[in-house]
């Protein structure tokens, strides 16, 4: 059983624009950074770069691995607010998702997708999740904020990053702007399309 | 003829630990950031991950892509002052190199490498540059802080960053702290082993 992060980012570590909220799930021009996986708004993106010779598939396949063995989600609150009615009525996790926040809900149930409200910090969403997945993987998506506090709790055993080939240039960076713990990855693999580039590391403790 | 840059950073884009100078010309703990290259300072590097399956080669081969096919190089003051006693007699680039400084002083001859100092900013460099490459290609090898001058200048054909698997924490980042303009970039090739990911981009304009 693995506990890994799955995140997007910019070339320069950026995983939402500014200003994130209702208007825009992934913050101003934030649509940019999802534009690999076919989501994001359309008014964010710019035309897209010449994309010959993308091997087929390769985005989906990095898209779809968050999903393979994954038997529950961890995600904070912001990221919940912003995404439930965009994930529509099957909730999109097909699973049960752990959402951290500081105010109690009773468990949001969207067909496959159960939303659990932990109220507790992220090692007990973890622990939840942990019991949740009966075995198999359990995966941290985001937002930034959590992503970070998971990768520096020392939970996580692998860091998935998919870097879009833009210098995005403000917004909420994945490891802060201040000083950051300094953390020991062992990269595992690569794949590259002209729309990211698709990498795993082992989090070395 | 291309024009890029070939830069060295961590996962979170910082390419120079803090204080950089005579005693430690990477910054502190920076010689982790050049140790794929088998260079830095041995006191600041802790003891490697496991190197298993690591594919031969591959990390000389993208260090020696530096060079190949390139005929002229330009690089910051910082740069030079920390480096110059460090690599030799024959000065380790074996071309003309241009250094953009504030203070003119006469050509530096070490064996095959010139050092000519530009006081006009980097376009000057540039262009000095190109007329010294004969027609082959111009490095940017940094510092950061030049590096991504010439990213921000619009002078840059392609960007090779070298992604070293660590969460380095503080120092100098290569696209700043603040805010930066949006750069599009095209993914070209990765390789990548246990010491380091190499990616080539094309800069579009």
């Amino acid at each position: 059983m693995t506990v890994f992060i799955d995140i997007t980012v910019s070339l320069d570590g950026v995983a939402a624009g500014p200003e994130v909220g209702l208007a825009h799930p992934l913050g101003l021009g934030g649509g940019r950074l999802h534009r690999w996986i076919g989501m994001g708004d359309e008014q964010d993106i710019p035309d897209p770069p010449a994309r010959a010779g993308e091997p087929d598939g390769m985005d989906a396949a990095a898209a779809a691995a968050m999903f393979e063995g994954t038997g529950a989600f961890v995600m904070g609150r912001t990221m919940f607010d912003v995404g439930i009615d965009l994930w529509g009525p099957d909730g999109a996790f097909g699973a049960p998702v752990f959402v951290l926040t500081h105010r109690t809900e009773p468990v949001l149930v969207k067909g496959p997708t159960t939303f659990t409200f932990v109220t507790e910090g992220l090692e007990t969403a973890i622990r939840w999740a942990r019991d949740a997945a009966r075995g198999r993987d359990i995966c941290v998506v985001g937002g930034p904020t959590v992503a970070d506090a998971a990768l520096r709790s020392g939970l996580v055993d692998e860091l998935v990053l998919h870097i879009v080939p833009v210098i995005f240039g403000e917004g909420t960076r994945l490891f802060g702007d201040g000083p950051h713990p300094r953390v020991e990855l062992l990269p595992l693999a690569v794949t590259q399309t002209p729309s990211a580039t698709h990498l795993r590391y082992a989090v070395l403790r």
